[in-house]
Formats: C-alpha cells, structure tokens, sequence
C-alpha cells in the first residue's frame, strides 16, 4: 500500500506549482488560497431589486447569536414558533407547516415531488418564470404537464383555471401569486374552491408576495402554500416556508443560525401585523409608481389591478440598454435593482420593496437614481 | 365569486378561537403568535456532541454582516475564494468544487443522484449510518444496491472491497471516512487505485472528519468527495461541500449570509494550515481518550488505529442510562454531548471536538463533567 502510495505522490508532484510541504505518507501540494488571507468586506447597499432584500436589524442580531444544537429542546421551541409565526403569516391551521432547509426553488420541489406521480395530470399557470421552472421539474418527475401558456404580463381568470381543469382533469394545478419575473399579481380568490370542485389539488407560489400582498391559505383554499425568507420577510436567504396536508419526510441537521434569523423575522411581521404590512407595500408601491410615471417610465404590467405590490416591472425605456440603467444605479448610488428573467429578460427593469425596505424615502432615493441614469445613460435613437 | 368568499369565511369563522380582524373581503383568523412577542434568546454551551460544534468568533461575526444580492460580482468573488478555500480543504484541484445550499445530507443525495442511474450497480460500505442511508438513497433511484455490513465500531480492508469490486462490477463505491455514529475513521489510501482498475468510481463522505483527520482527494484518488460545514470547519449548519468532476446543475437564490460563514470558516483553517488542524485534533482527542479511560470508561472502537480524532464514542458504562448522563452534563455544566445514532443507538455517548472546540481545555471540562455524572446519575445494579 505504502509503494503505491509513492508512486501516486510522485505522478501529483509532477503537476505542482512549487509549494509542496510533506505530511507522512503524502503531500499537501494545494497551498492555502492568497485571496483567503485577506479580510472579507461586504459592500454597503440598498438592495431594490426583486429579492433578496435587506435584512432587517432585529433579523441580521440573529444572525449574530451563538450556536446551539439543533436536537435541543430550545431549538424545538424556536422551531414550534417559526411553525406559529408562518400559519399566522399564511392564515392557515395546517399542522403540517414548516421551514424547509433551502430557497424557494427547494420548497418548489419538495412541494411537485410530494404531490405529483409519473403519469399524473398537472396543470400549470405558466404566465412568467416560476410556472415555467414548474412545468420542467414537473416533466421530469414524469407527469402530463399541461401549460396554459400567457404572454408575460398577464393573468389568469377563473373561466380559463376551469377549461383547463374540465379538459385535462388534472390532480394538480399551480399558479404564482407574485409573479416576480413579469410583476404580476394573480387573484387568487375562488380557485381553492374551483380546484376542489375538480377534485384537482391548488398550490400556490407565494415566494415574491407574502407579506406584502393579502393571502389566506384556509379561506382561499389552497391546498399547498411555499414562501421564501428573502423577499418581504427580510431574512437570509437558504431557508423557505411550506405549509400542506401531505405527508413529508425530512431529516438533516437544521440550519440553526438561519432559523434564528426567520423567527425574528417572523417575529416583526406578528408584532407589525399582517395588515399593516399590507397596506404599507400597497402605499410605497402607489408612490413608487407614481414617481416612475412621472419621469416618463411605463409600467410593464398594463392592468393596475394586477401590478404585484412588491416587486414592479418597468418596461425599459425605448432607445436604452437595461444593463446600462441598472449599472449606473449601483456605480452611483449603491442602490442593486434587476434586470428581467425568463419571459421578460431584456424587456423590463424590476425594482422590489420588500419588507424592512419597503418605504417612502427609498422610492425617493430610487427614484432619483433612475432620474440621473435616464439623464447619463447613452440612448441610441433606434 | 364575493359570494364563494363570504361562504367560505363563515365556515371557517366558526372555528375561529375568538381573534377575528375583518380585512375586506376576508378575516384574520389565525392571530399573530403569543411566543413569537417574546425576545428572543439561545442558551450559552459548549457543544462537544458529534456536530454542530460552537461557531468560531470570526465566523460568528461573519452572520452579522449585511446582505448584498447573491448575482453580485462581489459575491462571485466570495464564492470563488470559497471554492478555493474547499480545494485547499479537500487537497483537489478539481473545477467543480463548490458549496451547496444544503446540509451534509444534500450533498449526499446531490452526489448519488448525478452519479447512479436506476440499474446501476452500487457497492457500499454499510459500517454506520451513512453508508446506509446512502444505501437507502441508491435503492430510491433505483440503483442495484450491494452493500458490505459490517459491525458497528469496524472498518472495510483493501482486500474486502476488492471482493466486492469483482464479484458486483460496481459504477460507484461509497465509503465513510469519519464514521460520526460509531467513532471509526476509515483508512482511505489505495482505495482510489482500487476502484480504478474496476472502472469503478469512488466516493467519500467525509462530513464529520474534514479538516481535523489527513485527506488528500487527488493523490488518494476520490472521485467525489463531500463535507459539511457545521463540525471541525465550526461554520453554521446548511451548507456542505463537494467537489467531483461530473457536470452538475444548479440554480437558486445562494444562502449569501451562509455563505459569508463559510469562507470565513476556510480563511481560518488556510490561516491555521491543515497540518496543524489535524495534528491538534490528534492531541487533543488523544489527550481525551486517556482522561475516559482514567474515568474507567471504555472506548467503543477496539483498534486504535482506526479511532476518529474528531468524533468519540465511549460505550455507555454498565449499569448507566446514557439519556441521564448526557442530561446531567447538559443541565449541571452546559456541554452538549449526545448518545449512539443508527447502528449505535443506546450503546454509546459520543464526544465531539471539533475545529475551534478542540481544546485541552475542553477536554478538562468534559471530563469533569463526566467524573461527576458519574458518580450522581442513578446506576442501576443489573
């Protein structure tokens, strides 16, 4: 074993850069990285775009307290609040609601893989990004995925919801309510109610909506309902929320620092209540768009009735590049917002106002930033 | 449809527990969580159990910093010193070497699940836990699962694994390095050569002894190979690393506060060097093993050879509970040790010491602990 051993040392050894130290048997011939030995620095910035958002205060202390570990009797009970604090959040009483160890696209696929079989029919709003992200782990579970495709921007009615539902019977229909790739708000009352008629199950994609937009689990009749923690809640990315009747199975060690983080953040939105938080992104949103419109800008999203109060689509003005607009606002004013995705990639700027960041002096201080790149940024007459 | 909604509140009005806030056309019923108004706080400990160990400080502070948006160019640059850092770690110069948003068991299932493809054959070293939950992943995908048992508290030979490499034609051989449920450290030289010349692949975990055992994934030929962040690299639960030279997907919001963490957590073990993380590890566990045994108490793997210097197990001493020893150490000195898992359930009390908690110091401190639980808990004469 040892001659072997040597003889491997001396093949690596070959295609080593110089640094070489000998331990036993074998060689560390991988130094330790030069970028490593300096110190991290984070920038400091107002982070507009769709997601994530800012932490807020109370949230980023957490993230600052000392481990414990996750089999304790402390961490269940910060783990029963977070359970508490998302049926309160997502106005449900199912038991079975909890923090999943992983972003929304994880709680996405925790929620198709436990609902959907190889051969099940499943119907999918796919009127942005997240239906479409749908449809693929869909199809790749082995279900009949039936799209009702939408041009971006839109929405769907309860008369299309039941075509779809009558033709291709499905077990299982998914629709976004915040559309973050176009800015879309999908109603979503009198589906939960459709679905069941059809004997069909509803899950809902809250990630971009909850918090700043109504919902109610229960009363609405969803039958599945995942959020993320980066959006409104203003907590860290790495950790989702899910709540459904379904049995699951889950077992790995808990991500004890993050979940910290989401039962304060948890905590804030309980303390500032859900209504307030409501009206507050419905109220900055208001003000946001009028400032927008008032520098000449069209929203991308025709219907107001529709336009997600979280995150807003701004279709690029003609003659510009969006990558200049963005880049500018960041270089200038240390303010991040996005670009589109999917279906609206190179068509729209988004701008979020999530949670801890939704207020009227930051749509001042983007609005003013907006200002100046729309002054400074080349426009090629097309 | 407003006449479906006033239904559908009335009904689940009736349930409601008295808290009820009319919100237009739908009601709060489910009211904001007493527990969530109170402040949070986590308990201060030593945590000596198999993982998650205490976060060092620079890593703890790491959590505190403020977000940025995970498409930024700053966060490529932390996540390319992270990928540094993990080769460093692991000893590879592999391309693909990356974090994934996900505890230790992520990269476990993200391993075999770009690895086997249902009819595969599978050849697993089933000593402990992790060797059978890898077994029982394999068997979902629907691989050809062959796998060599063992009892607890043993480890696989050259010749054993060359048995199975003939007699099964594997595509893929898992093995434990760090044996967290039984405290056995798999020696791991010419297993590479091995698995070659069956054209075999060879993957290891390497969760629980990463950083404080010798691994060198290029020159012992580990084809894939993945940890976790919460034992000796002392960083916050949720993410784990992995390096393999397969094509992998992936896409999703990164964990950017976990990921601050990490790197954090690699600066400090490129900082200290590998050589010295492992050879502190050695002392300090040895230094642990003579301070059991001076208590009278036994170590569960026979052959020293093959002890894991981060993780112990200590057989639970005759006449004892292990659940009254690991309360006593808990409720009276505020260390967190913790009893068998899997295969050495109810037999053992395993003892971490894990990157910045492996100190003689805490030696001391476990072993006081200990002496006195001891001589309190009740001992029943059988």
């Amino acid at each position: 074993m040892f001659r072997m051993l040597a003889k491997a040392s001396v093949t690596l050894g070959s295609r080593a850069t110089g640094w070489v130290r000998t331990m036993g048997s074998h060689q560390l011939l991988v130094p330790p990285p030069e970028a490593l030995s300096k110190p991290l620095s984070v920038p400091k910035r107002l982070l507009l775009g769709p997601g994530p958002s800012n932490l807020a205060p109370r949230v980023l202390a957490a993230g600052g307290l000392r481990m414990m570990g996750h089999m304790q009797k402390e961490m269940f009970q910060i783990m029963d609040e977070i359970k508490q604090g998302i049926q309160y959040a997502f106005q449900t009483r199912n038991p079975l609601t909890f923090a999943v160890s992983g972003s929304g696209h994880c709680a996405m696929e925790t929620a198709l893989f436990n609902l959907l079989e190889p051969g099940d029919s499943f119907l999918v709003g796919a009127n942005g990004l997240w239906g479409m992200r749908a449809a693929e782990i869909a199809h790749r579970i082995g279900a009949r995925v039936h799209q009702m495709i939408k041009n971006p921007g839109e929405r769907y009615t309860l008369r299309e919801v039941e075509e779809g539902l009558a033709r291709h019977k499905p077990v299982l229909l998914f629709l976004t309510h915040g559309e973050s790739s176009t800015g879309v708000m999908q109603p979503l009352d009198g589906f939960g109610e459709l679905c069941h008629r059809y004997q069909c199950l509803f899950l809902v994609d809250s990630v971009a909506s909850l918090g700043g937009v109504p919902i109610y689990m229960d009363q609405q009749g969803i039958d599945i309902l995942y959020s993320g923690s980066q959006k409104v809640l203003n907590a860290p990315p790495g950790i989702s929320l899910i709540s459904f009747s379904d049995k699951a199975k889950v077992h790995h060690t808990t991500p004890v620092i993050s979940l910290y983080c989401l039962r304060e953040s948890l905590a804030l939105i309980s303390e500032q209540g859900l209504e307030n938080s409501w009206q507050r992104h419905r109220e900055v949103t208001a003000y946001l768009h009028k400032r927008l419109q008032e520098l000449g800008l069209q929203l991308f999203v025709k219907d107001p009735k529709i336009r997600l109060p979280t995150v807003t689509t701004v279709t690029v003005p003609a003659g510009y590049n969006w990558r200049d607009i963005v880049s500018y606002v960041l270089d200038h004013f240390n303010i991040e917002i996005a670009g589109g995705l999917g279906p609206s990639e190179e068509k729209v700027l988004r701008i979020g106002f999530l949670g801890y960041n939704a207020t009227m002096e930051n749509v001042d201080r983007v609005a003013e930033a907006l200002k100046e790149a729309l002054q400074r940024c080349p426009k090629n007459k097309l």
